[in-house]
């Protein structure tokens, strides 16, 4: 089972970034402790701040990977065109985020592409990856 | 480890109301098998139409259980007294949802808990209880 | 032929409450006379101020009797819980008003459980009543 | 007693138009049923896509006869002067949908002319017609 | 000197319709003393229930007439056609108002041909017409 | 005189429930120290989760008491039914707030039932209630 | 292959209406040019200021001719009615204007026939009407 | 009989002030004329870009004038204070203003005095005044 | 002791302006029999309708005195200058105002200073200036 | 004579994306026929998922080439950036939609760019970009 | 070269004003400081917390003085009379915010002022009149 | 001392893109001349039409140069991955337009980045970049 992670803009800086919301542990921290937890899983990862590259990115792997956990960041807000791209493709994406959204400024509390995911997530820090991809493994 | 299961209005109608969207097993049927998941957990389950009922059951397990998993249903959209209970009391409360609430109507893209909750996860179908268990054991 | 007539909140008070606006009859006085007028049918009275308990008597009868005539009163414009549970049920339901809201507060124009009725009638007084029990006898 | 029935836009269509919505009846055929149903009654009828027409007909009628339905379609989300004209005639005016506007587009929730009429009468199919004649007969 | 002036629909009843707002006088009984009081000027008189009729008459006579004064009552809320008619034709217009607008219903507070007259008089009863037709005489 | 306080969701948490907004003194310890400073009255107390009870407990107390002191905590913000239950009886109703309602989320700014009470008194924390109670006693 | 032209209010004005906007070219002089560009279509003309004309004439031809290309002029913008009857017959028709309606004032940037067309082409000055008779010869 | 003319902030300024719009003409230029053309009135002239003056000057002769011409200028749009002092004085307030407001910004589009006025002459230039005084005297 | 109270725009009327929402008493009368209830307390009076005076006189006493009781009448929904103002002071500001602002127009329920005070008592006449100077005396 | 098509984003997938709206046409299988029905045009194509790419092509072609046929896909609606770009170009734009847009989202019926266009094609399914390519060949 | 500074309502408080966000700097005390880095101006000094009285000011020196650096505070939000002003005048006027007021309340992030002045400069405390008096001297 | 000047989309094409708005001068023109007022400063220089790459640049330089002069043209409007990214940095960031924005549309007087910002410049054309650079010189 092949399970592709997407981050959006600025997740590169995780660990760095505003850690009173996001937390001191930079992803490729956790992607190994992600990883082990779910040992019969291929876990593939991707980052880009480009809205565009994200697009592609979705688009090479949404035909053929079994699942993609997509945290679009700032993108989740404002992009029709990722929210598009996932209505195109065959492969259920999960929305998750790190911080609960709703307890931040009123724009974040607005999603454009989660109407095409198949659910959200939101809130548990970096478990929200876990449970997503948990959610792929019933 | 105690949890504390709370289902909001109509949710005692699972399996008969509107199975497009619901589906079509009842909770008693699928507790059993959420409990079987979690054989160390010990997992309350408490269902009512009335929001004052829901806010008396937060407040009497809400200093004692280790987490409690919410799908407060209609009252999720219009419940300021909810959201307030949630704040009052010290167990953490996750937001669950059976449908993808964003693939609705609009007045449920809206959720005055949240923002009192500790996460939130929906569109799985029933199984959006399971990873909000599994939230809690990390 | 049995149809169930529920009222909601304040509607007890019905011939004290603001008689300009909802008249001076009760509906324990107005009830035996509509009874009269469809002698062949069996009509039941159920009236709460309880937002759940309308839901409880909703989803009681609400696979069992021919017809539900429904004067939600203020839940009618806040109420999400109570359209969800007309929609879960299988008999229909005819939302009926004594006065015509739209003369009223702008808050009394919308209907939260309009669209999940089969109809509705306002404006006429308690013959309201009338019209809606009527629209089951074609 | 004279009640005059008036129809707005393409409700001379009835029967073609969107069958789905509205029902494959035309009113012509309707119409005699409906006379039949109220033996004392005469029952007058008028329809015009015009709105000018339309309140040419309400202010020829409106200080004669006893009662009017109006079903003024696409004008009563949009028509002032109609709203107008029926606070100015002294006959009063039941406003009457085939089908439940409440279930459908947003702008159709708007009624700009049912705070100038006695009530309001939705969702019945052709039904709703008897109903509003009904209403006139205590 | 030739003055036009023009009424919309409803205004025929003037005298009739709502003496609490718009007085007891009819624009019949008005005209004649009008007339008097500008006894060098030409004062031609339409009125129309029909949008289409308006705007007919506004061409009509709008590249001839040395001014226009327009009552479009409940089409000055509504209409854009008018708007731009009154934009297309040559000959100045002036919007009256027999009542004060701004002390009646909000959608009577927005006129939608005002942009595109050439003064607005309100509030001044069957004297706003002698104001209006008094501004093309300086 | 007698006087009914009535104390509408989590308020039965005060001293509990975030200390820094609302202080650290439950209602059961400050009821006492109220009625000292009022002897020649009689303060009656009541407090519900339930907006049903919250309505049937106004109605039962509404045609006899003098004045009664009503915080509705979060219904104060969501329920059109209690507003109507205030204007329904004959007792005045200040509405009290323990804390500066202006001060916090937006959705408190907005009272749905201030228009129906004789006054309001928010900001001096429990003090609120006496200033409340001696509104009665000029 | 038959295509009606639907021309609507004030466009009967064309090349002495705001030429700046919408040229200095007559519907007149224009008609001949563009019948001449497609020899084998009949091509019918109708312009009104009226809105109940409007509907009347789409209803005459919207059963029997093979397209209609409908400029509603202001009406596109207040017209629920025209939409209505778009929806109701079964010729396709496709709405074009003149200008480019984007770069003009906010409320003509909203049209309320548009969902009801075949496809909306705007902009192009009068070579708007000969992409829109081209569409309909593929 | 004793009119007074109130004008609001930088009218001190006119014939200076954006020519375009407000014409090259100054007030102490204009008054003489107005003054010429109603010699059988007294007409007093104030001026003030001070809010707090304006309600000063307007209850100092509120009480004993015929009649108050008031173009209160940006003060229109915003001062609520200027709208209850009208309202409180007993003299009939006239607002005018020089240009027509409907063709500028949406801000001047809204008065919140025109309500408590008993009218509203605007767009006429300084020939508002004339008109405005003209009401006085049927 | 010392508090301070201070009266906006047309508050100099009291007694004079509509009676039916203010009542007939003038604050000159009234303020005798307040200093009598409160014999162990300085009271002194202001009242301007410049809003730059009421800020000059907050700033004034806003370091020494011991409380502030501000009616700002209008000014309360449009000064956001006064706002800063009670910021900026520190001493506690309660706002009041005689009627009750939440049964008058739409603009009055929005109070622009009421977050920057200590507290609100509106709705009790006169009497709330009593309940406000209470406020200060535990 | 050199037209320039540019196909935003997603538009890559046309004939595997949601067929329901976009059709199984590929554009690669499209061009060539275009091609061909414009013989004497040299007809370019662009496709990029990256928003600032389709501001670099528009910038590089934008001086020198006779049109450009834009369709920005979801660009449209959320990128100020590419309206910017194409004002600030020489080449006219005409803005193309396969899908008539105004039959779907909300958010797709405003367009961001269209008033930077010379015009607006949109419905047609391919064949708008046939009509967008002919209105450069008048 | 004459520049004029002047502050707005509660600005004199400088320095004991809210000294988290304003610091607690005096402007008597910046002002020599300020005025020894352009020795070869003028700088002229105004402070008023009457909206009236900033606008006499800046009649007073808007058409000999060569720029003026405006602080509106609380009135750059709810101030058109100071914007009608500056159109007025002949200097150009910057406004100058001492914070950032897009970090502040939502109501402070719109100026009515901004589009009347040549440019704006917050959020560099009172470094922004450094560059204010800067942008003079090119 | 280092200074990064970012320039947004269509940047590159100053002096070209119209010049009423924007002048005649490329960026590559004023450079120099910016770099030889500060000669003690380094000033580095950027462009691109892509968010992402605006995002990658701030994310290099962000942590070590001393100060970052941001103008992100259109994106300012539309982008919460630029402001997350500001807000993750450690540089401050000085926001800088060249135009007056609040003199154009409306969608430009919202800044989506302002407040994540240390302060704003605008309005003073290409000197909006000396009076920011000149903000980190203190």
């Amino acid at each position: 089972m092949t399970i592709q992670i997407i981050n959006g803009p600025n997740l590169n800086l995780l660990g760095v970034r505003e850690p009173g919301i996001y937390g001191d542990t930079s992803f490729n921290d956790f992607l190994p402790r992600l990883r082990a937890l779910f040992p019969d899983m291929q876990i593939d990862y991707f980052q880009s701040n480009h809205e565009g590259q994200l697009i592609d990115k979705l688009q090479e792997v949404g035909f053929t990977c079994d699942g993609i956990v997509l945290n679009a960041a700032a993108y989740t807000h404002t992009s029709i065109a990722l929210a598009d791209c996932i209505k195109a493709i065959s492969a259920p994406v999960v929305e998750v985020h790190i911080s609960n959204v709703h307890q931040r400024e009123p724009f974040r509390h607005q999603s454009l592409i989660a109407a095409a995911c198949k659910g959200v997530i939101c809130g548990f820090g970096l478990d929200s990856y876990r449970l997503a991809v948990a959610s792929f493994k019933p």
